[in-house]
């Protein structure tokens, strides 16, 4: 009797009969004017969206709402809505590949479930049951799934988006959310053969700080990057590479597209070589390709399985690199190359970086491509496309 | 003809053709259900809003498109809305006042207008003509000036948002963008007397860095301090104080309003009493009300209008301040009061800080107020009010 009154008095009574996200509850409203898909030559990243999307709405009241697989379309939002003044504003991206049989998979969808409720926490939005989304994310997929170009390479790219909807303009956790999901059909991010892309050391504009957001997948940390990406692309470079602190350490690599690439670097070490990235110490997003290559590559160094063509002896390290480090090792010629990591692009082999008014240059092999890079490649991409049987692809 | 030539050669041809923000333009369609404003004593800040809005659409290819102002209603925006993956927006917030006699009056507006422009460059947003968004915002208010509440103190909250609308998710400058601007019945922030606040010198998270965006006023600074304010308040603080690098340098002041508070700080200094805010370092945002504290005070420090009841010796010092010396001061008895400056709360006191485990008491006068505030505010809202006459009150 008394429990139970003071369950009542409790300020934490309402938050057990908030609904959890809930795929039963799924409605469906198919589009009864669907769109023929372009022809997939003609697919600009991020400009093609396909008949149907999701969304499940959420309050603070009820929890999260009815799931709705409807045609896409615009969102009605209110002008005083949260996201609109404050960025309270998540996403992720993720890809749905079909393989030559025409099963279609999701790439470790499980890792990005798991940083959008990272992310949903560190900017007060509500978090998720994650098999509940992929779920849902499956259904859309399998409605939407004749949109996935059949050329090699191409893909369905995923984007959850998750935004704060409160209609009031305060700062606060707001109290009222929209989970959405569209699809994007895309070619491969290089159509004709690895191009090798020149980055500008940046160190005039910060992308990340220690206590600060660099490690979550944010809006916040998007917008801020296009007035420096467009000065370093006045200079001649196409993407920002961030460098931090006194000792410049080198963090991310900002692309026009919207990834952040990883920025593994291979230097020889004595007999053996060195696959080298910074640590996740907090400004860095830990990205799924990220933790793909660096998988990859322990798996082969430890013998448990050996990537063809791939050198014997390799050390993985997750440590500091200055750029210091790395004109060093250029100049010494123990650099051996230098390549980002990300959903979009999957490899992106760096050739050149302009740093302090001059340029490092970084070796690069005939198809833009490394020793290093390319065996790992050409397993992630095995995997990915279903060619190389693996956990990592999951069944839509 | 060879100059025409190339000037149709130009990259920078098409610029000149881009329209400008043209408020001969505007369409006004009257809200035809007009609503009752509420009773003022029932207002939440934020939470109600006006009958009519204005919107100016942008686009890449013609500039600035059709103003108009018609009913306060749902904005529809593209799923794929940059606005809503990479925080693509920025704000002002300013009040229309009505004084004794009926007169409506922006205060300082032409500072909102530059502080939007310079928000709009560092976030690859459109820029305007401030004078051009001012003409269209004293309109609105026009029609709208019976919803700001008779009572004193009362005011008009006027929020113009400038949005990245972009129908393709790509992080870049967008192609399209929406500036929209509403308004808000407010009233005084302190409704029964001042209330000091309870400060939580905040470590553990950073808002802003060298080299990042918070000297603008952006959605990107905003959701990112939801979580360490929660985190504040957990422990019986009202808002973070911001503390920056290893000594601990005070920057700024979060609300649960959507306002950054700046904080001048007295100490005594010999014979004098010194008023001290942290500089423009670029971590600050320039907050109209901070300047206009500054400019009084040395106003009165100078001769050139004495303010009724401030010491005559004051020194007006925009420095860096460390925890250390507050906490040193306070210890000595030298620490006179502490207040932050904002356009909702315009004066903000502060009682307490708590630093590193402990409290830091700040005295504070019986209505809540010290010193040097109370006769700056008193001279402030009466030049906002209209009850001292000034330049900084602009007929709307």
């Amino acid at each position: 009797m008394t429990g139970e009154l003071m369950s009542v008095l409790s300020p934490h009574r309402r938050r057990p009969q908030l609904s959890p996200l809930e795929p039963s509850r799924l409605e469906i409203t198919r589009n009864t004017a669907p769109a023929t898909p372009p022809p997939s030559q003609t697919l600009v990243f991020g400009h093609t969206f396909t008949d149907h999307m999701l969304t499940i709405p959420w309050d603070a009241v009820s929890g999260w709402g009815t799931p709705q697989i409807k045609p896409y379309g615009p969102l009605q939002l209110e002008p005083s809505a949260t996201v609109l003044h404050y960025a309270q504003t998540l996403f992720e991206g993720m890809k749905a590949y079909r393989d030559e049989a025409g099963n279609v998979t999701l790439f470790r969808p499980d890792m990005n479930m798991k940083r959008m409720n990272n992310s949903a926490r560190r900017i007060a939005l509500p978090t998720f049951n994650g098999d509940a989304l992929l779920d849902l994310i499956k259904q859309l997929v399998r409605i939407d799934k004749h949109w996935i170009p059949k050329e090699p390479g191409h893909s369905l790219y995923v984007r959850p988006t998750l935004i704060g909807n409160q209609k009031a303009i305060g700062v606060g956790p707001p109290n009222e959310a929209l989970l959405f999901v569209i699809l994007s059909p895309v070619g491969p991010y290089y159509p004709s053969g690895f191009k090798p892309v020149a980055l500008y050391g940046t160190t005039e504009f910060v992308r990340a700080a220690p206590g600060g957001t660099g490690a979550f997948k944010l809006g916040v940390n998007y917008a801020p990057g296009v007035l420096p990406q467009k000065s370093a692309a006045a200079l001649g470079y196409s993407q920002n590479l961030w460098l931090h602190g006194p000792e410049h350490h080198l963090t991310e690599v900002t692309e026009v597209r919207p990834f952040r690439c990883w920025t593994p670097r291979r230097l020889t070490v004595s007999a053996a070589t060195e696959l080298v990235t910074p640590p996740l110490d907090g400004m860095i997003l830990p990205g799924v390709t990220r933790d793909s290559v660096l998988a990859l590559a322990r798996e082969h160094a430890s013998g448990k399985k050996r990537l063809p063509n791939l050198a014997d002896k390799l050390i993985i390290s997750e440590r500091g690199v200055t750029m210091k480090e790395v004109k060093a090792a250029a100049a010494a010629g123990r650099l051996v190359e230098m390549f980002g990591a990300g959903t979009a692009a999957v490899i992106s082999p760096v050739d050149r970086i302009g740093y302090m008014g001059e340029d490092v240059h970084i070796p690069t092999g005939e198809d833009g491509m490394g020793p290093v890079s390319r065996p790992i490649w050409t397993e992630l991409v095995g995997r990915q496309w279903g060619a190389i049987a693996s956990e990592w692809s999951v069944p839509v």
